[in-house]
């Protein structure tokens, strides 16, 4: 952290703060400026308390320096973490495709979604048995049941299996049928799920807060790893902003941003992203073109019938379409990088 | 819900949309204007898929018309609900000030403090036993032993205790020792914990999301009042904005529209919205000028000794004169209503 | 408009909203609900006061329904909008790329980048005169000397020049310069500029404003229509959000938005909205993926001594690969349209 | 500025990036660390690239220490300047209370209005003669008649005036009449019109931006002075965000904000904030809690027949409470200041 001092704090308030940073346990370094003093502190673990030190008197404001993680910091760790399941792997130089339903409806259903993500070349199948949703009205999942079939599809296709948990109650389920465990926007900052998941078997597919900040993002996959589990993906999937012409504001700028910071892989979910269908090729596109390691996609056979977000699910045709662009744009990219 | 057609949709699209509302069992009411067809959709319950009907053909645009939540409404339920703990109330014509630190550290540290909110005239203790942080590596609180210090200190004092739970495992405990249950900004869409709150036996104080809109925090309310606990207390503590210069930017427009949307209690959170001590006082009196049903207010004793936020907490001399200064500003604007 | 009622409004109350909407000179169509009645509002010529229309007595709700553009709409103008200047043409089924360096700094450097944009295959040439700085103490630009530098360049090697007006007094001097007229982010709503642009003999590029709606957006492509010039291009440049990675938040849905509501061609500057080098060629190949008609790029032979945002323009190597990158997934991704 | 390099930066790329700064005619000044080397760039005049130092090799991150403006700033001008207008003043202990239409309309309705501004206590009156509107469609004002329409209802008032200018054409004009000249919230960066309106005779009430940070806003008042005019309001009006539920939403932070950093004079305009005439109340009563040196409230006789933002209006009996309350709270919320 840096301190920078008023332009007319006395010499007795540069050394106030000095003692209150020692006290702290940490080093106080000042440079003397030409207009004022600044005071860089040294030798912090974790986190400080800024409005602590921008409340002492003579203190006109404090700047972060260090960021806040480690282990996902790519200082740390400097070579790309790839997630490897079953024999699809995601991270490095690769791109992963996931498609599938919102929630999983039925067995004919998944069982009709799947064989057209198969087909178009999909990597893996995503699809909800429980549904965080914004009314208690709504239809909320299958459960069990919806995690049953998730499993014979699997076994039908062999596609892995991308699905949410959404509390500390179901987690044991949801380990045992998923291959990668689905952490949702909502719970980006539910801690105690998050430790949960520092001890699961399988990877974690992290899903970006509405509006959580890269660093917020990449300290809730610290709290994964901390726990032990180093197998964590993260997935894009928009910001609130004051745009109301999609659902959220796609952030882009944010593949390349994690790529530097950190060494885990990032993919991108347009489909929440836009919110509408029409919207979710060009960003699909667009995803593959900032060279994310994947995207995850929803897909209907029949959109007009579906009990969750059928109006931004993509026609198989139009996934199938998307999948021939979005490899070719993946490729076409690459070239920049080497 | 509203449909809005193209210009020049045919006699065929506007057809074709008003079966597909019919399949839902919805009815369709067509409107026919100058320009082009509205139809609008009646007799919905629950909420209707927009994108859906967005991407039949012919149609330019949906539109929300009634609101999703029922039982938090005011047209549901006229009449101002008052939230009683004990000899304290919140809701209807007074203003309630919660007051204490963010985290419980000590009995020592708590007992000080309380003496301090109850001779200001507070009405009830702050403090948390459980913290979410950002950060894996700060302070997470005492746990059990901080939920027997507040039971302690309201022992000692005969102040009722606000305290926040974190997950479905330690909500018994939390319940057991609390007089008010908080929910957190990071958990407000945790619908796991708002239907668990629901069967709570005690008030719930829900915090209002980084980036929730009204809509959204009122359907959550509507989570924890479908299964069965009528007693929820509404918190604004600010939005994620692009604005930087505050932790967050206290949105105090939300309280007029509350108040007249719904019948259930809010109160404002100055203290995390600023998180600078000098805005804490400016924006603690113009909550109290917007007629808010009362505040939440840090305040320590020591703050450069505090583990968790001490630079936004207030010394109990600021503390005495803001309670001064509240009521003064609350009675004035009352007559404003009248 | 749409006028939603109270729930228990009365007869009374629903006739007043009908009798102001008829003073207004407008025609009321009540629609009758399960609920609640609601209140189209036909036939009505420019905006309506929604505000004052909510404050009536039993009014809960005001929707606007038909958009407020005309001219720029894609309803009253179906076929695609091609500006030509001299060979080059910015709309339709082509990607035109226009490099260049922020600011125009003396003429051989602008003779150097030019000749980079050249053999890049670039189809225009940017380049600043005038230049709006958030600070009163930084480079302004060299105004006409750097309209006279352009013109050279032009002459030199062909390419047509896109340079900003500022204000009233130079839109006569710049006009006589360019090809295409920029009007400014900041200038977005400067109503007084976007009328005597619709007076200019050339193509008005108008860039976004920093939170600007798309139908603001398009409200002030309307302001230079109707005064008779029917060449506007649009150009996203990023919008301003919570997000603080990059300098803006680049909002690529809109330019699908954009192609089904407008007739008018828009291009992408990724290199405003990213801020720093290493996210603008991402985000290129990112807006030739969604299908812009265009890319607006900053390339600079020597970014250390640029006067002015040096630090987000490409080097001559980079913007050359990224000019094929963008070509051919803008061809890949036009495979989706056909 | 400070330059954090990276943990493995070499002492090659540490002495490349000390050398860049000093060609740039700074002074350098690196700080090792435990983990990390940082660099204080010293003795900058005026704003630096950040950018460009982010791109050299080693270097992590980059941060602005100090503030980029410097008449505005309290730290060069420590005491309260105080705005004077014939026998009305704003900024130092006082609350200004200015009132009237949004569009002067006609003599009859700003006789009538300015009667009620009057009698409530008001101490000017504002009313638009040039109205910026989103829509070309809309109404524009009357221009100079408006104008002359005020300085009218100023003789029979005494009420000094503030009136919008638009542009460079009608500065002169407005000058001519106004006694305090307002530049919009879409002209905030309109530098062209700053440093005209720096060359003033008359003071300038300067609104912020949409989008505009408190260091944006201060740099456009930095315009204004550099060119010799100290007599800079400053006026919040609210900054776009993902709340819907208010036009705008008011960051009342900003105060205590502008208060400390600057000494220059600040008030609140919670209409255009609001949007909603029952949201201003509370707002307005709030800007008074916040200390703010005043209140700019549109009010209006008749706003159902209002040609602009009759809705957001308050009506005289609204008006003349609302007065009361505002001083009531203003003097309570003083006593913290003491």
């Amino acid at each position: 952290m840096l301190i920078v001092m008023n332009r007319d704090a006395t010499e007795e308030q540069v050394n106030g703060v000095i003692r209150t940073v020692e006290l702290q346990g940490f080093t106080a370094h000042p440079i003397p400026g030409g207009e004022r003093t600044s005071i860089g502190v040294l030798y912090n673990q974790g986190a400080i308390d800024e409005a602590l030190f921008r409340s002492l008197p003579g203190v006109k404001e404090t700047l972060p320096v260090t960021k806040p993680y480690k282990l996902v910091s790519r200082e740390f760790h400097p070579v790309d973490t790839v997630v490897r399941v079953g024999d699809v792997s995601i991270g490095g130089d690769s791109l992963t495709i996931i498609g599938g339903p919102c929630a999983v409806e039925s067995e004919e259903q998944v069982m009709a979604i799947a064989k057209h993500v198969k087909m178009a070349g999909g990597d893996m199948l995503r699809g909800g048995a429980f549904k965080p949703r914004t009314s208690p009205y709504a239809f909320h999942g299958l459960g069990e049941e919806g995690l049953q079939i998730l499993a014979k599809v699997r076994e039908a296709f062999g596609l892995p299996i991308v699905t949410e948990v959404m509390d500390l109650d179901c987690f044991d389920m949801v380990e045992n049928y998923a291959d990668i465990i689905q952490i949702g926007t909502r719970n980006m900052q539910n801690f105690s799920l998050l430790r949960r998941a520092g001890h699961a078997g399988k990877p974690i597919l992290l899903k970006r807060g509405m509006s959580a900040t890269v660093d917020e993002w990449l300290m809730a996959a610290e709290y994964v790893m901390t726990e032990g589990n180093p197998d964590v993906i993260l997935c894009e999937r928009g910001v609130r902003t004051f745009v109301k012409h999609s659902r959220n504001t796609l952030d882009l700028s944010a593949i390349p941003v994690v790529r530097r910071e950190s060494h885990l892989p990032i993919i991108v979910d347009p489909s929440h992203a836009a919110g509408y269908r029409d919207q979710v090729m060009p960003l699909a596109r667009a995803a593959a073109a900032v060279s994310a390691h994947g995207l995850m996609i929803e897909v209907h056979h029949a959109p007009e019938t579906a009990k969750c977000d059928g109006g931004q699910a993509l026609l198989p045709d139009q996934f199938d379409l998307l999948c021939r662009q979005m490899r070719a744009i993946f490729d076409v990219s690459a070239s920049a990088e080497r």
